[in-house]
This record gives C-alpha cells, structure tokens and sequence, in this order.
C-alpha cells in the first residue's frame, strides 16, 4: 500500500474540504492517493512537470477537482493517457453547473471520466474500480464495501419498518 | 483481439449510429468490443443477466449510450462493481441537457464516468485508457493516436498559415 | 383500511422527512401506504422482489422519490404495469432541476406520472386519486378535501379584506 | 369499448398531429378516448363545462397537451379530482422547457401526472395503467404490450449480433 | 382615490408578504388598489366570478402573482380583456425560473406583461403608467415618482464621491 | 385613426419580419402604429430623441423587439414614463433565453411589460388593451376579436369530432 | 498615479461592496481608478454625460457592474469606443444567470468584455492589463502579481503535503 | 500595417468559418492579426511556446475561440499576463451554453475578456479597442467605423418609413 497510484489534484485549496472525500474513500479500499493542490492557470507548468513525472512515482489515476470554468482535469488530460477523473465542484453561484459543463465537455480525442457535481468520494472510487480491472483483491474490497452499502440500506428499511 | 473486454450498450438501435464511433475508436486501438442492444427499462432482467455474465466472458469496462431519462449505465452500475461508463445522448428536444443530468448526477457509491453529450468515441478511448492500465502495449498504442492527433493539428495549422 | 394499496419507496433514509408528506395526504384520506428505503442502484434486486410482490400484497399505485440522477421511478416501472408516480427530490446544489428531468424524461412504454419537485404530498394526492376511479367512497373523500382547501383560499381571502 | 374513458384535450389543432399518439396507444389497447381542442384561455368556459359533464359521459381520466406556459393541464384539474395528466408539447424556441415546468410545478392540493415533452404515447399508456388498476382485462393487455416491446428489443440485439 | 383601480390577486395568503410592495408603489402614487386571495387552481369560479364583476368596481388592470407553475394571470386573462400583469414569485427550489416561464410563454391572442421575478413593486408601477395614459395628474406623479430615483441615484454618487 | 398611437421599435432591420405581426395585430384592431429601425447601442441619441418626442405625435405606447442582450425596451423605458412592452426575439444560438432574461429582469422603478419570445402580435394586442382602458370602442374590437378566436377554437374542436 | 485612468461604474450603492474588489486590485497594481454610482435606467443622460467627458479626464477604460437585465455595461459602450467591461452580479433568485446573459450576449460592434459572475476583482485586473499593452513598468508590476499567486499555489501545495 | 499585434487562436479548422470573422474585422480596422489552429488539449506544448514567442513577434492581444469545454482562453491566459479575449463557439447539441461558462467563470487573477456566443467580429473589435487605447489613429478608425453603423441603421429605419 505504500506507492501513490491515485493522484488527487484541486485549483485552490480551499477545494480541500469538499476533495478529501476522495482520499478517504481511496483509503478505506486500501488505496494509497496524496492531495496536492495545483492550478491549471496559476501554475500550468507545475501542474505539466507534476503530470509528466506521476507515472515514474506510481500513479496510474488522476482524480481533479475544480468550480467555475473547471479546467484543471482538461489540463491533467492534455499531459498525459492516463485515465482522468473530472469533479465539478459547486464554486459559484451557478451552484456546479458552470464546472459540470466545462469538465464534461471535452473535445474528441480527450475524455474526462466526469462525475457528479461535488461527487469527490464517486472519484475516489471510481479510481478504485478503474485499478481494480487488474487487481482482484481490490476488486474484493469494492465488492465488500458495496455490499455493506447494500446491507445498510436494508438495515435503515428495516428500522423505518419497525418503528 | 479475439476475447471481447468491453461491452457497448444502448437501450434502443436508433442510438447505434451514434453508439458505433465506440466500437469504432476501440477498433483502431486493437480493443475488442461488442455492441448490445438493451434496456434499463424494457429488459431490465437482460440487463442484469448480461452484466452479471459479462465477467466471466471477459468483459472488463461498460460503455452505455442513452437519452432522456437516461437510466442505462446507472442500471449496469447497480449490477457490477466494473468501471462504467455513461455517454448522454440527445435524443429529445432538451438536447441531451435531461441525459447529462440523469447520467452524471449518480448518488454515492455507484460512480458512472460521463463523458460529453453524444461523445461516444470518447467513451471508447476512456475505456482503453482503463485497459491500458495494465497493458503497456495498448497504453503505447493509445499514446500513439494522441501523437497522431496532435501532428494533424500542427499539419492543419501550417496549411492554414500557407493558403 | 388494513390493506396497504400504496407503496412509498425512497432511496434513502434521508428522503423520509420529504416523503412522509405523501403518507401523511394518503393516512388523511383513510388510505394505507407503507413507506419503504430501497435504491434502485443499492439494492436493485430487493427492488425487483418487492415489486414483483407488491401486487399480492394489495398494492395498486408505487410513489418513488429520489434525488440527482433519480433513477428509482423507473426502476419500478420497468418492473411492473402498476401506475408509478414519480417525486423528484432537490437534494443537489441543482435544486432538484437534475431529479425532475431524470425522472419525467421517460422513454416510450414506460410512463412515470411525475409531480412537482419536492412535491411529495400531491404524490400521494395523486394516488389517490387514481385508487378513487374505482371506489366512489375515496372519490368522495377527496372531493371533501378539495373543498375544504376552496374554503380555506376564501377565508384567507376574507381574512384580508377584514384586516 | 363504446364508453369513453379517457378525454384527449389540446389547446389548439395544430396540436393535433402530437397528441394522436395518446389516442392510438389508447386504441391499440381497446380503450375508447376522445380527442377534444378546447383552451384554457381562450375556451374557458368550455373547459368548464366540458370537464363538469365529462364524468356523467364515463370520463375516468384526462389527458392534456399544451405548449409555452401550458395551463390547460392545471385547468382542467381545478374542475375535477379525477386524475389529470399533463404532457408538455415543444411548441416554442424554449424547446418545451417552458411547457415542462408550467405542467409539473403545480401547487399542493392539485397534482398533475406529467410525462415526457411530447411525450402522448405514454400519457395514452398511463392513462391506461391508471384504468386498468379495477380493470384485470385491460392490465392483461398491458402487461402484453409491455412483454412485446420487451421481444423487440431482444430481436433488435439479437439482429444487431448477427449482422 | 376612494374608487378600486387596480385588483391585486395572489394565489396564496403566503404571497402576501412578497405582494404587498404592488400596493405600496400604487398608494405612493395615490392609486387605489384591492388585495385578494384567490387561486386559479383551488377557486377557478371565485376567480371567474371576480374578474367578471371587477369592471363594474371600477377595476381597470389586474395584477397577479404566483409561484412554480403560476397559472393566475393566465387564468385571469382567459376572463378579461383589460390589462393583466404577471408577477412570477420566487416559491419553489427553481428560484422563480418555473414561474417566470409559465407567467410569460402565452399563447397569441391572451398576452400577460409579465415584469420581474418577485417584481411586485413594478407591477405597481406598471399598473400606474397603464392608467396614467388617460390621467395626466397621475402621470405628472409617476414622473415625480421617477424624478424621485433619478435624484437619489445621484445623491448615492455624490455620497460616495464624498466619503 | 390617423395619429399614431403606438410606436413599434426594433433593434434592426432583420427584426421586421418577426415585429410586423405587432402592427397587424393593431392595424386589425383598428390602432395607428409605426414601425421604427433604432437601436439602443448603436443610435442611443435617436432612440433617447424620439422616445422624448413620441408623446407629441400621440404615441401612448411602446413595443421593443430585440434579442440577445435585449436593451431597446429598458432604454426606451429609461426616456419615458409611458408604458413599455418589451418583445424578446430569439436571434442567438440561445434560443430567446438570452433577449427573456435581459427584458424581464427590469430593476425597480423601471418595468417593462414582457411578453413571451417572439410574441410580437401579443405585444400588439397588449398596446391596444393599455388604450382601451380609455377607449370603449377599442376596447369592444378587442372583446370581438376575442370572442372570434373563441369561436375559432370550438369550430376547430367540431371539425374533429365530426372528421 | 493622480490621474484617473479607469471608471468602475455600478447601478446601485448597493453593488458597492461587490464593486470595490475592482478598484482594490487596481490599486495594487498602482492604477488610479474611481468608483460611480449612475444607472443606465434611473440616470440615463449622466452616464451619457459622464461617458462622453471621461476621456478628457483620463478614463481610458471602463468597468460596469449590474445585475437582473444588466444593461450598465452597455449602454455606456453606447457612448464611447473605449474597451468597456462587464461584471455580471448575482443580484436576483437567478443567480446571476440573467446578469449574464444581458452582458455578455451584445450585437456585433457594441462588444462588453465580459467577466465572471461577481468577478470584480478579475475586472480590475483586465483593465490594468489593457492598459498595460503599453506601459511596460505596469505590465511588470501585473507579472509580478501573477508570479505571487503562483508562489501562493505553490505554498498551499507544500503546505498540504507536510502537513 | 506589417507586424502582427493580435493572434487569433481557434482549437480546430473546423472553427475557421466563424473565426474568420474575427480578422475580417481587424483588417477593415487595419490591424495585422494571424490566424493560428492550436488545441489547448491537443497541443499544449505549441500553446504554451506559442504564446510565450508572440510578444516578441508584437502580438498584444489574444482572441481564442473554442466550443464544448472551452478551455483555451483560459489556456493562453495562464501563459501571459496580455489581455486574452474568448469567444465561446456553439459547437455542440447545448448551443453554446458550455462554451460560454467555461470561458467566462474563470478564476480570480486570470479574467478572460469574453463575448458573446460565436461573436468573432466583436472579438475582432474589441482587441482594436484595446489597441487603440495607445494609438489614436486607430481609434479614429474605430469611431469612424461606429459612425458607419450608425447611419446604417438611419438609413434602415428610413427606408423602412418610406417603403
């Protein structure tokens, strides 16, 4: 568990509270991940250099968080063939749909796996499904956590039933 | 080439038009795939038994192309733990507006990565990006059509600077 | 009054402060309604099974909320010929614009009588109403409460002139 | 099959060639409907007096189609507790948008069952679910659409698989 | 000023707070306004009944304003052919988006002037430059009125000129 | 009917063909309009000369047809305190949304009676209801043309039962 | 530094503390500005007259902030050639959405340069920038501010990863 | 006329039809502008040393057009401290409507001067205003240019008068 193969990148950080939900996530599949807050505008080669080197470090997945006109995972995609994960995050007072727009968008030839607006824990594990295809005992441990999903979401019937 | 390892998916034939540019993009990237026919809502018991067969047929990533209310990769995510992947389709006079929302705005734990309104070559070249996390030959031949791409683009701009 | 013949389902516990208002309408108008927590992505199967069963358990109308890419309305109409009234819940920062187009964009064959968003009450106004086309005694009482709400508007009326 | 059962109003003629569709779902299903043009605002009156003798005719469900700030659906449910479904039509620029929310938006106490934008084939369709709830013959007819549509597009996969 | 002008309506006593601004600017302009409840949906007659007795109170324009799928000045128009102005109110999670549409989208012949999502201080105004084309003291007040706002923009500049 | 009583603006020539339904609209009911080529950006002195000139030859009311950031209804409101009504034309890819939102969304003080996108030959009808509020005759065409489209519904409504 | 060289104009004193974030920047960065309060609507001619007599006082470019239908920005495009910047304000329940579209969405020759909703400060910037194309020693002082958020990113990041 | 001072950047040759518009219009204004295909995601690298070399060729102003995500506005302007004017493209089933948010909610400290959907002509004007901020001949062109329009529009509205 010890190489990074998840890299968590937003464009400030006070994008932090809202993009922490990935790294949990990733951690309680076993995953290791690190946050870093870069920008795609206010430091291009910095977010440039960071996405060229990450394969050397591990990393096979990026996950990016950003509002307004969400650029950063478009950025991320633009470097590199790795898998990109977009979450638009509600910034502004367009309330995310100025980010979801702007991160899904993306021209022919450069996808963005986009998820819900503020959806940071569906990064996290949608990372974990997409390094999963070639680790079974990750699959394992996602098929465990949906399954105690499931388990809770019957257990709260349950309650509602007997109240 | 010859094990399918990602399954095309569109809840009615009229999308196959639309739905081919997947199974197209994949092909040129060596990635065999198949295309399907079913519906979230007119075969919902289909659907069910073709994701939970499609491991064991090799089946790595889902690709699912709908409009409307479009419910069909949410109807596969809640059936397998696999990567999958939504492509909105602009099937009704919103524009694909209804479909983006309803593919990409999916609740916690059951992540489906969207890509753009009618982007389905681009959900073929995320899926191969998924695969070639683990496949270094692949992963080579995907960075080979982003080379290819850019060249077209520096081509397209000296032709245009020569006119 | 004992048999349940409307079945509240949401996709999560959290939805029950919204959804208790169709209960409440349905209890007023002396007709039995169970609240169920099912998801349509969580537990799809405990999905199907209780709606598969719901029929032999009296069931004649399904009210389903759900919130972002509300899926849960379908879902139960792929699985039964039973009318489906559809609730969209404002639980994104899109202010439920999300759940209503993902659950009125149905496509053809598959019918989900959508309310207004956060509209659960009328949800179960509307179930009424459907029960009451065979059973003049429920037509009767719901007749009586939309007079009673008449009176009230001209109270209210008459309370402002008099002020 | 000589009773009408369900009332198909428009707004205006030219609405016609949309909302035929609610009629022949309803025919092909044996359930007798008329087609009625009557406005809110132009035939109010009309409106009125239509929907005050429509029970006496064996009207049990009202379909309506409307564009723009389409009020005939909310007109005619002031004027009746029987159910009431409202199908937006794309009549303006806004593309029906306009017309989906002055359906579904409706206040408490006055529900209207909205389907898709000119989506009449499914208001025929739930309307005819909505009979069929004290009509065990009519249910066996829909479940027997339902299955049809259902082989249908199990022969356009299995179509689209040996091409 | 004893003789009613202007009818102010509401759908709900709730709107009151937001409506009242309509007969404040008429006061202020020494118009004579009435304020009432009443709602297109849950007392259709008592609206016809009024709009129809209206003129023979002195009623010359009808103000009217409601929220989500806002029906009242359409309904009030299907009654009249004396002016009806349009207040869409900000009462459901779309933010008066819901109203403004189904206020402003009417069909040819029955035009609502529609002004401002929670704009009930124009629709006072407006009401008063409806009447004033055939009262030139009323007149001679609206451009003291519009003097009025012209002097304290002014008055605004120059404070923060000075501060 | 010589003088004219109502002048027609719009932004540019391009608008005449949508706009010229405001003057028949009149012409039909018997008011003097004329139609007139100014636009807010590009001839802001003319446009501030003739609305400032307008009462002298009679004009009583204004309709402004513009689209995208539709300005000419709120500039010529700015010059006059004559009734204004706005026309919101869809000219840009946005379909009307734009020139609505930029008629309607007057601040306080400053209203402008909207209409609904492209609704020109409503803004005429509205125009002649403003005059009729001092002109029986006017205002008994008005009645007339009502009642026509009245009874042109019902014999629309006739022709399809009996077809 | 004495003489002005920038306008930031704005419809209401209360815009003022979105507003000011305008002339903050510009004061960082060495640029005289001053702050008006004049509204294209209440006060047309002093914007006129203000527009017209800026250039002699050194105005070379203008920021205008509004919200609702916005027209400030351009109705003094209107009056000059100078490079004219718009500020859409979230002022009304559209979010800004309405502000928007009114700037941004103007004829061909009347360009607003438009900015981002409440982006006053990103107003200052582009007007220092424009007055930068030729005043070396201000452009250097805008690169050194750029090169500052660059380092704070970059901070943010360092911190967040020795934490 | 020789040297280049605005670069005119679009993402794809397929957006030259409707950027051409934008170098039309320098040309009439005599302003040199080149026109360049570079894609901020496909050609990063060529972006980047693109618009690091233009000022040294005496490229002042940017235009950049871009559909979908737009992101390359926003690319060049991470690159310089030069104003950057975007110009969202409606190339994609939502109109526009992503092109303009991604183009216009940019971060604070890097603002993109936006226009209107597809409006390369006032993009085009807009970089002269800018230029002209420091040359006066060009500014007379401009007003010359305004002028024209001008009496354009007179003369529409007089042959409008006497047709």
């Amino acid at each position: 568990m010890s190489t990074i193969s998840v890299a968590i990148l937003m464009g400030s950080k006070s994008d932090l509270p809202l993009m922490e939900a990935a790294a949990q996530t990733l951690a309680e599949l076993g995953v290791a991940a690190e946050l870093r807050v870069m920008s795609a505008h206010r430091t291009p080669e910095r977010v440039r250099e960071y996405v060229s080197g990450a394969p050397a470090r591990g990393v096979k997945v990026f996950i990016c968080g950003a509002g307004g006109a969400a650029h950063l995972a478009g950025a991320v995609a633009a470097h590199t063939t790795l898998p990109v994960i977009g979450v638009p995050l509600a910034r502004t007072p367009l309330a995310g749909h100025d980010a979801l727009l702007a991160t899904v968008q993306m021209p022919s030839g450069m996808p963005v796996a986009t998820v819900a607006i503020d959806g940071a824990s569906n990064a996290g594990l949608l990372a974990a499904q997409i390094l999963a295809v070639g680790d079974p005992e990750l699959a394992r441990r996602i098929r465990a956590a949906r399954e105690a999903r499931r388990l809770r979401v019957i257990a709260d019937d349950e309650a509602l039933q007997s109240r």
